[in-house]
């Protein structure tokens, strides 16, 4: 509460320092991009439909689809952990943390966007690149954050050193494997949708499997 | 707070333990999901609607859809219950709890997509198996989170023993109805559909009547 | 806590009791009905328009809606605030008391489609009286959430009788307004939009005129 | 709780008087119109798209929607950290405070619209002017609200002249570059959007240069 006379100083120090109502928009924005993403199943035609053999093909149809929404789902899950821990772990908020997460949200109503473009158009590395980078930017704001965090003092000061460690691992090990899994578009992009589930199930799941706790 | 050193158990530790989150979450998810399925009903075409008697006749095709949408509602409402009720109880939440409620979130987000799919083609078994089925995946995750919760210590030790058995109760009893009422579509489906509908008002209205709680 | 052995009156004495999450959804839900509302403003298409006078023009011809829309934030707004008010109230929620205001918000949920109809059909007597048919059953629920909430003590003992005795005087009073706002489609249905928008102007500004205070 | 005998006047003093809930749903609100603005970016049709360049240069069509998008969050953000910085300095509510807010959210959810048509008429003046007004608008709300809690006594007392002058401060400043920079639309409108860019990101970074500071 120091230096009122020179208004702008003082509003930035009020301003953005609540992370309960960060945590609230936070949560709204994860909420209506998971209900959004499923909408994007459309109900197939009537006109198209006369016999339940033609419903049942037109269910199967979707499956590519379905494919996709159920892989952003999970980023969107993992990402909302990820983010949800971070938060639990700092103290306070202020304003420039509260842009860094706004900066993380901004990436996260792209995910709909992103897995719009990458259900219409599987085999386009152009789509696929688009979308592994809407999650690098994810991770790096994330990242930002914590680092953020750490130099500004946002953590409590007897953990620092061992969560700023395991948010560091997280994200560089998390990033590396989406990174292998992209890269392999250069096969083929469906090479990269199955590893990016693949791994976003091991995030989700998390087997007790030490070799993969490695990662 | 244990194994510092080894990174991503730590990690795991830290992640997923806000249960404040978990609902918010959820009702952002449960709050988008009602609202969108209610605007599933289409405002009557301008151009078909000259009279009164028109936007009337309009208004009664609309009838079919109501009573899909209704019906939706209903299970979303029962579902939003159930998942506060257990909430309510668990008294932490860990990561692995956490994804047993995403999975159920995934379950949700896809009822406005059954319900489609069930107000277009409401004479259609394969539509209302696949509306069975996304309320037995409801149910199932939620018991899923209560069986969980029970081998991971998560409700307090006085109480679990009398909380398990009656969610347990509970998810077997109100599965098994709607198994049955889904078996009627061997008949016809708007049979099954009633039927529900029966199911979810009488445990939204919880009747005072001594053989109804036996169920 | 009792009757531990009968299960099902036990998960009914469980369930619905969190007034925090009862807030959550419901503000979840407002807020994305209130969205939706302005979203029904829909820009004009690209191809009609060539000039800056085209698209004034086209922003003129927006006014009709734009009015009812403005007319739906405020009934949204007013009942808002009127849950807000008697949640405020009320010490505890219960599963009954729970459900009123589930189907409290079935009646939100529908505002978004009887202000489309009313926006597509503003001259039609059908469309006003759905809208007035809205408005009606959202201040009996609320009306019987307290009633209910009254006779199952769950406001505080000590301020019950003011409390009934402002919300009825509310409901009621509100209620006859619209009734009589409604009944002038006889004659017109914009004379009745036109008070219908005074009244809730009325009750968003309150301005201090003691006649006003009176109705 | 004075005059409970009016019935009205007390129902007054109990309306809208949680912090927690007007939080709560504008938080929502600010989270809906920041996910559906982004969902603006339509995937490009299948159709159109045969190769990978198709798809790179559907993508970069795309750009001036993204702009306009990207000033939008930017906008949406600015205006979720000033209410709840000024949220945070309130020791309570009220139902005018209340309204003054319901009237800054009805602002904010025309920020989709208003940004629909800038993205489609970016030549025109009478988009931007539209879109300028819409900001006018949420500051005007904003400082409304500050200059009522300060009559009204809602910020504490040892704190209310450093708080005020912070908030005005803030408010007529950022007007004065809105302002200015809608007055460049006299040359050109694309004038007027880049400067509005770069005023929004000094807010939204806050480049600790003193000049800037100042302003």
């Amino acid at each position: 509460m120091s230096q009122p006379e020179t208004g702008r100083p003082f509003y930035n120090l009020l301003a953005g320092s609540s992370l309960d109502r960060l945590a609230a928009i936070s949560d709204g924005i994860f909420a209506v991009c998971m209900t959004l993403l499923v909408l994007g199943l459309a109900v197939p035609a009537a006109s198209g439909v006369k016999t339940e053999s033609d419903l049942w093909r037109a269910l199967v149809d979707l499956m590519p689809s379905a494919v996709t929404y159920f892989m952003s789902f999970l980023t969107l899950g993992i990402f909302w952990v990820a983010q949800q821990t971070q938060l639990s772990q700092v103290e306070r908020a202020n304003r420039n943390y509260t842009w860094i997460h706004l900066a993380f949200l901004l990436a996260v109503t792209l995910i709909p966007f992103s897995t719009g473009m990458l259900a219409r158009f599987h085999w386009s590395r152009v789509a696929l690149i688009e979308y592994w980078l809407n999650i690098f930017v994810l991770g790096l704001a994330l990242l930002a954050g914590a680092e953020y965090a750490l130099r500004a003092h946002l953590f409590p000061e007897t953990q620092v050193r061992t969560i700023i460690r395991a948010i560091r691992r997280r994200v560089y090990s998390a990033q590396l494997l989406y990174l292998l899994a992209m890269l392999l578009c250069i096969f083929d992009t469906h090479w990269s949708i199955g590893v990016i589930v693949a791994i976003q199930l091991n995030y989700a799941i998390a087997p007790p499997i030490p070799l993969l706790h490695r990662l």
